[in-house]
């Protein structure tokens, strides 16, 4: 960790959410008993296994009434990108599950076994009850992959290059959408009551959907990364923009992003447009992408296959950056927060 | 596992419980995905590690305002009693929490800390929300005992004799005194408002309620059963009947309890008088004990220190039955159906 006592970098970085706070404290309450484990995106243990728990509860995380069929594969993905932003392979599942009495179980759980043969891991066991909502929380377990090390936040150093695994901000889009009335049937995808749009937006807006209730994890770019020397790397789970605050904490630097530079969905500002959030809001700050963003030494690259696409660079100082047209500005840091239940704002907040 | 098949014995046995048909239908979608794994208290893997998931829902498992003092340690505690039953040391804990804005997590989690340093587990991550319930998700991660085997409940074995690892009902006595206005404090446990009992049956009452908001996992026990050639367990949680209808059916026996032989809190048949239940109703239905339910070989017997009681021995037909006064009688077997979200009926109920 790059910040062993647990102390705040909070200078010049914006401020961390209401999450980081109460982690930070959660890690100090428990250095020497476990804290040191605690600020990947997935607990690296001693004996080679990373852990993550993740959890999603209906009317919090996904839609009301969300087919099951999605839930479950959803919370899979959401999942196993935490795996691969420690550059683990994923080997076992563990499903908490806590549903309505009228929900229908076994279609939940077999979406969820269909999901898990696709990327190789085993349901191994969970545990199930009765609520008034749909709630899971899935456990998984990896293991570091061959001739590989675990891939963390903390190993970014000044000058080295930063990267995206993919496209950003068309999950945001899709949750906008979904906010707005768009259903996700069993086969089908329904944009919301009343949408008139020309068809290539409409291809769009299904595409933001699709983004936002299929995520694809990066295991392989993942596993890539931890085979390089040195490489430093997190999932965009809560935005861009936020992601990358934790990232530059974690490893004690600054950076600066080319926001034209990052790769997003065809027609995004259209869509957004329509749904009322600029192209920034939905790039910079949508969250839920699940892609990698990462830092590796300038002299290399990812391979193509992997589509990643460079998006700024490593500072030494603490300060996050955005150059537009050759101007540096700050960049503004706010994201989804975990424990507010909403975007976060930027005015400093203690649990202590 | 007894029936790798994944086929019900139901024959004699009482039904299945909802929870225990959606199991079987689990396991057998994923035999060879992982379905052997499933059928113990912890899935037990080949890597030498067991791994449990319990969930705890406010309103569901605990009554809604409990002090999350409480509620934090008794999840561990009902966790730890899964590893206990596979003869596991604990070593890693992972929280997923969903909580009110206005809830107390620090309290929460500090009690959480507390009890893990008390039992040497390490919490090493977790998965943060905002919910407008409390809502736990613990994972445990646990080891093989040094020179043990896994605990499991397939071992049972016609002549064995039958034990639990300490007193039964009580649990299921502070259950109800909870519904019906009792309620813990910091420090303090009190008593239904208006509650009128001699001081002894009050004492009685509040060891109950301890017994339910602070169940003693049984690691030594465990550990020292899977340090046995032989030997069958599981923890109970839905109600001594129930449970042990669970372990018959996966090891394809049967059992006869004397029930006059089941150690029991003193003063439970007056406390469930006040409450409503029979002795019976408490002790051989009550659940949420977690002490182990357990055979030996007949030769074999716990040391003393454990304070084990044997109440019973193991048959070889599929009869599940009571002797009182040198009569034989089957065994009522109904508990909680965490399904059902209900004490469970006997009536046959498929989920295919």
């Amino acid at each position: 960790m790059a910040t062993p006592d647990g102390s705040r970098v909070t200078s010049g970085l914006t401020a961390p959410s209401a999450e980081d706070y109460l982690l930070d404290w959660l890690r100090r309450q428990s250095l020497g008993q476990g804290g040191d484990f605690i600020g990947d995106d997935a607990a690296l243990l001693p004996d080679g296994r990373a852990i993550t728990v993740d959890h999603q509860i209906e009317g919090v995380h996904f839609p009301r009434g969300l087919d099951p069929a999605w839930v479950a594969p959803r919370l899979l993905a959401v999942s196993l990108s935490d795996l691969a932003a420690v550059g683990a392979v994923p080997s076992y599942a563990f499903l908490a599950l806590a549903a309505p009495p009228e929900s229908d179980r076994r279609r939940l759980l077999s979406a969820l076994l269909r999901a898990c043969r696709h990327y190789d891991v085993t349901l191994a066991g969970g545990d199930l009850a009765t609520a008034s909502a749909l709630h899971l929380s899935l456990t998984l377990v990896g293991s570091r992959t061959p001739r590989g090390r675990w891939l963390r936040r903390d190993q970014a150093r000044s000058g080295d290059r930063l990267w995206v695994g993919g496209e950003v901000g068309g999950s945001a889009a899709g949750r906008f959408l979904l906010a707005a009335g768009a259903t996700a049937g069993r086969h089908t995808l329904r944009l919301p009551r009343g949408w008139r749009a020309p068809r290539d937006l409409g291809d769009a807006a299904r595409l933001a959907l699709r983004r936002h209730l299929s995520p694809q994890p990066q295991l392989e770019l993942g596993q890539w990364l931890a085979r390089r020397r040195r490489a430093a790397a997190l999932d965009i789970s809560d935005g861009l923009a936020l992601d990358l605050a934790r990232l530059c904490r974690a490893s004690s630097v600054g950076a600066v992003i080319h926001p034209e530079t990052v790769p997003r969905p065809t027609h995004l500002a259209a869509l957004g447009q329509r749904l009322g959030h600029s192209m920034d809001d939905l790039m910079l700050h949508g969250g839920e992408d699940y892609v990698l963003l990462f830092t590796l030494p300038a002299r290399l690259a990812p391979p193509a296959r992997f589509r990643c696409r460079a998006i700024g660079e490593i500072l030494a100082g603490p300060e996050l950056l955005q150059e537009r047209n050759g101007h540096r500005s700050p960049l503004p840091c706010h994201g989804w927060d975990h424990l507010r239940g909403t975007a976060r704002t930027d005015e400093p907040h203690s649990l202590d």
